[in-house]
């Protein structure tokens, strides 16, 4: 069995430039390296060039899915740059073929200046495994996609790009206070900032210990993305954010519609005092506009301007569906929809309370 | 040629329940109501039907791909609830198999208790159609989906389920003033938060005659989603945001590299009055993280926060490949791409800006 000894890391994110750039790039490789080494990966080095990482000298294919800013990546073989060891390199392939229906030669030259154009090796060397082989070659959709890349070094032999979830590298961006529960959006909420290369640092409010725990599973989840860091977690039990006269209104029929809201507004603030004690510079929240009676943008104004700081929601215009979509992807689905034993919410929660009520209402309370 | 006569309308938002979920199914009732007046379409009535809308006495099927809420709908005959009614109109269908290379039958009943099961249905009227046309079935992918739906008063028969933007109604959400640039990511922001019910009021800061007639392009584009309703513009003209000391920032070496965020703080004191003027409950913004050099979470905290509004940026954790297939997908990608005239940047202009340190340059440039 032919065995490959490379791997083609490739980035997206076509908008950034110049020194940005190379701080992102430099960012993801040690993160690769940092992710290989964790692995135990047996490897010789990883080296940048030219919107390509490669991992050299690999003896297994490691798993690169979970390194934010990776868009796909390829095992491959890497050879000489000289056509005359393709040539010789190819034979070995024949057997890769043996038992596909059909294949194609694709060939992509990074190197604008060999020889070659990409068209001339698609051909030559389709005829050669076509000769070797007799199956038969298919444009459209064929049974193995032979890959070739003349690269500026090497030339890389390949028969799949693995697709990532692409984004930016982790820790690129700053760090977001997360507000962190035991359902499915906030962990996803946190996920996608990650992905933009967001360090969060999470704060979950305890209410249950079963809830407690389905956080720490949570929180271990999205450890798979950071590659090997340990995320902070400020747990924060309930009479540290309730007085007693939050409590209280549980019973007191004019205040507890607005219960909700209150306790947002409570986390909020929270929030905010964490973010400023480690330095970070906004508030993560799963909020999604519309999606449950607390969230209507009433609410939303009156609990998240409390801080003072930036709350970033990526989930705010998601459908439910679109979320669940990513809880699945990441892993976190089914460990948020374990049993839950949270708050109880009220059965007719304001959906629109005015900020001239609610101020009223902190007063009244004490809780401003 | 058999035509249909009817429409069934799906609408998705599974967390929906209780006093909300009827507000928002009749006001997707009225706004499907809306469109087909506005298209002049021939129907006898649009009804609410236990999780379904329907459209009866249709003459041609209208285009509903364009109303926010709907999930897919299904052009369909609608026949009696009757068993032997349908025997009978099968056969009318023996014609819309003709050239088929296969079918399957699909049945879902709405009303569940009909008397036959969806198994008898699917396999009775498969029989018939295979004896009728000997077109052979098949489970997986056939090449017509055959589909039969027991609804509460009557029975529907149809091909296809055109899916759509999902959601919910246009104008459930309330109001948002809405950042509104000649580019690519301020409409596709602007589209998701009315996909989530909210009615954007559009804020343009006018730099050239160019960029503002593409934002009149834009603003049509996305008119196709309000069911009829004309969306507001308010057009600031760069006098009226920049005073001379800003300008004359073009030529100070110091401030230069703060052009963007002081231009974008400016922009949200703006958008803040004019929410507080026309009763929005908030700003949205086409920011993503980290994608240009100015949207850093540094800046993004001196600027979003300046307002007092809840800001909302759905394409906050969105990489730029997303945010250009909804633009395609909405078709103001080809009207953001058109030739530009607006800003020109600094070359290198500032990631990281502290608060005290813009504070210290609001000062000295009076522009707080």
């Amino acid at each position: 069995m032919l065995s490959f000894n490379s791997v083609i890391v490739r980035y997206g994110e076509i908008s950034l430039k110049g020194k940005n750039r190379i701080a992102f790039e430099l960012k993801l490789k040690s993160n690769i390296e940092k992710k290989l080494e964790i692995q135990r990966e047996d490897f010789s080095r990883v080296i940048l060039k030219r919107g390509r990482i490669y991992i050299k000298g690999i003896k297994d294919v490691p798993e690169l899915k979970n390194i934010l800013g990776i868009y796909s990546y390829s095992p491959a073989l890497e050879i000489k740059k000289d056509i005359e060891e393709l040539e010789k390199e190819i034979v070995n392939f024949f057997s890769v073929l043996k038992g596909k229906k059909s294949f194609r030669v694709r060939c992509q030259r990074i190197d604008k200046k060999f020889p070659l154009t990409s068209i001339d090796i698609e051909r030559k060397f389709g005829e050669i495994l076509f000769e070797g082989t007799k199956i038969p070659v298919k444009l459209n959709d064929p049974d193995l996609n032979f890959q070739i890349e003349i690269g500026e070094d090497n030339i890389y032999i390949f028969f799949e790009k693995i697709k990532c979830f692409a984004g930016l590298p982790y820790e690129t961006a700053g760090k977001l206070v997360s507000l962190f529960s035991a359902g499915i959006d906030s962990p996803v909420a946190t996920f996608l900032m990650m992905k933009r290369g967001v360090e969060p640092v999470l704060v979950h409010f305890k209410i249950t210990d079963k809830d407690y725990k389905k956080v720490l599973l949570l929180k271990e989840k999205l450890e798979v993305f950071t590659c090997g860091k340990k995320m902070k977690l400020y747990v924060i039990n309930r009479d540290e954010l309730f007085n007693e006269k939050f409590s209280s209104l549980y019973k007191n029929e004019k205040f507890y519609p607005y219960m909700c809201v209150l306790c947002k507004y409570l986390m909020h603030k929270k929030a905010g005092e964490i973010a400023k004690q480690v330095n970070a510079e906004g508030i993560i929240t799963g909020d999604n506009l519309a999606q449950v009676a607390s969230q209507t943008l009433r609410n939303l104004f009156v609990y998240t301007t409390v801080s003072g700081f930036p709350v970033y929601s990526p989930l705010i215009s998601f459908d439910k569906e679109e979320t669940i979509k990513i809880a699945k992807e990441i892993g976190t689905y089914e460990i948020s929809t374990m049993k839950s034993e949270g708050c109880i919410p009220p059965k007719h929660p304001k959906t629109g309370v005015s900020l001239e009520v609610f101020n009223r209402i902190l007063e009244e309370t004490e809780l401003k």
